[in-house]
């Protein structure tokens, strides 16, 4: 049907009606008072997010640019850096920093497995002069649905004293607790058509003291990406170039829905989503890509026998039942679909989802679940939690 | 009042309610078809509003990242370049140039001047061993309503044979007709906000052919604004990093509107509010902060006498009319106000507009005008048009 689409992918991701309503209203100037009044409040907004009295800064960009300032203004030619690979995302940032000149050393690990924590401490212990500048992770592998482990990296890296921690936190950030300053995180990107539930065109980048000194020095070049730039303005609550001020409408808007919710609320409902997806998943008798222990909270990324065609069974899906799933990228691609849980998903979108999946599945001749099975193993996880 | 906001800054700009509609809508998967069908559309749109057969990338940025995409895609460090500055974004290109390496002679004009065609000339010509890569400038400079002289500039950097021509057409695109093709322009930047008639947050690049044989030899670095990777994947409709689905439909619907209406049309009608607007402020016996031979189309700037305080007289307009004006940048701050006359704008709007200064000026104690005559300057301009 026609303008029934339910989007279960992880990103851009469903958007409450109070945003899109804001996001419909006439743009104001962006040089007004009645903008720097949004902004001040969208500011302090996105620090209670990220539990940070950091700077976190608004970029019209992707998260791909959110991510690219976060590396490109706190290094510069032919710094060391290691950055973990296990995912699109994680090559991604690879390629950024080989783009811009910087020696990269990847720690990689297949896709649908986390990045082994032991080589970052290996390869932080043996720098015993200090030459790696940055370590530059994914934490929630969008393209495989596994979370990497944020907090033990980090301490390898507290522990080496000088590299800068990078985080991609693009679809983490709103679904799991980053508690920025807790753990001295020095530089976490993020996205707007994520946790944040509104549409993409904006992104986010906290940056710690450590950083601004980093920055002092570096000397890769910028200008648009610039985040001093944007420090500078951000105290006097505006931007150093036109800001998309309709997407800053629905922002305040959600930021303001997820203050009434609260952080503990916000991240236990993820959690449930998954927990409620996986076990799902699990019982229609789909394997998931990457193992329990190591799953994130934003998306889920199942990888089905031979005779269920993940790009048959997201078409059915679409047309069918007007669900989006994603399906797989690079050479993951045919191989997997992946439902998105993040945003604004409640416990009906997941029941929704996995009662339309029984039946593509069934429809595609895949006869290895008690019809009802996976819905009364999601239904199990939403009563006792 | 509340939600009564009159938009007469350039840009943002006034945007249709189809487009404000078409953008509350929830948003779609960026990787669908239905996604790829609206880019296919809008890229064929945005072709025919430049006159070209060229790409037009799409980035998502403000137009500031258009720009510096149209420079560093194309040039190598140490290369020479010339700079026309003759207001605050003539200044901001020469400072991208400058953040990355390059060798920047500047041709500067004053503020409310244009530049002066001769001295691109002198340079071009005098640069025998073909040293100069690009010509960079501000075809309208939004900072004073100066419309500088593309086809003059261009020919010159025709016959150096060399150089390429780097437009920022940011508020001159969709108000004055840029024949891309037919001037074989090399690089044209432009953002959403402006003659586009949607909100913020959209940007995009005209680039041809002489433009990427250099970008086959540019060695500036980038990743997130290279634009390889978006003529790559534009080609099959679809865009690197996540689009900004929402605004993509706003701007499908207002090229729609555009293309109703007719490029003559536009144009025609842009002139016709500049010349009523113009008219009308000399009628009131208010300066012109430029000559009429080299006015914007987009924009029209004044500079009261010293007893009108521009920021006391927009702020009156403002609180009493609900109508925003925009005030002067960087030195020009409080020496002049700006009304936007570019993109949804109607005959309508720049009576409202005129009616309004006239009671804000008798407000401020100026009485160096007959009451009406500002409005009856701007009708016979409309009545004989």
């Amino acid at each position: 049907m026609d303008d029934k689409l339910m989007l279960m992918i992880p990103g851009p991701t469903l958007v409450p009606e109070t945003a899109l309503l804001a996001m419909a209203q006439h743009p104001i100037g962006h040089r007004s008072g009645d903008f720097s009044k949004i902004m001040a409040e969208v500011i302090e907004n996105l620090k209670w997010l990220h539990q940070t009295k950091n700077d976190v800064l608004i970029l019209a960009s992707s998260g791909t640019g959110a991510m690219e300032a976060g590396i490109i203004n706190f290094l510069s030619p032919g710094d060391r850096i290691l950055c973990g690979c296990n995912g699109k995302f994680g090559d991604r940032w690879a390629e950024v920093a080989t783009a811009y000149g910087l020696q990269v050393e990847k720690i990689t690990a297949e896709w649908g497995q986390a990045l082994d924590t032991e080589k970052f401490r290996q390869h932080l212990e043996a720098d015993q002069d200090k030459q790696i500048k940055a370590v530059i992770f994914t934490h929630s592998e969008t393209s495989t649905g596994v979370l990497n482990d944020l907090e033990t990296i980090n301490g390898y890296v507290k522990a080496h004293g000088q590299a800068l921690i990078i985080v991609d936190a693009v679809t983490s950030l709103g679904a799991v607790s980053i508690p920025v300053d807790e753990l001295g995180l020095d530089i976490v990107a993020s996205g707007s058509q994520k946790g944040y539930m509104i549409p993409p065109g904006l992104a986010f980048v906290a940056v710690g003291a450590k950083a601004w000194s980093a920055y002092e020095i570096a000397k890769l070049p910028r200008y648009y990406l610039d985040l001093g730039k944007y420090r500078k303005d951000a105290a006097k609550n505006t931007t150093p170039f036109t800001p998309p001020v309709n997407l800053f409408f629905a922002l305040q808007a959600t930021l303001r829905i997820m203050q009434g919710e609260g952080l503990e609320n916000i991240f236990a409902r993820h959690d449930r989503l998954k927990t409620a997806t996986r076990t799902a998943i699990k019982a229609l008798g789909l394997p998931l890509l990457g193992p329990d222990t190591v799953a994130s909270p934003a998306v889920t990324a199942v990888a089905p026998p031979p005779e269920v065609e993940a790009e048959k069974l997201r078409a059915i899906m679409k047309k069918r039942f007007d669900i989006a799933l994603a399906g797989g990228q690079d050479h993951l691609k045919g191989k997997i679909f992946r439902i998105g849980h993040l945003g604004f998903v409640c416990e009906r979108d997941i029941l929704s989802t996995i009662a339309a999946l029984e039946v593509a599945l069934i429809d595609l001749g895949y006869e290895s679940f008690t019809p009802g099975a996976g819905l009364a193993a999601a239904s199990r996880v939403l009563v006792k939690s």
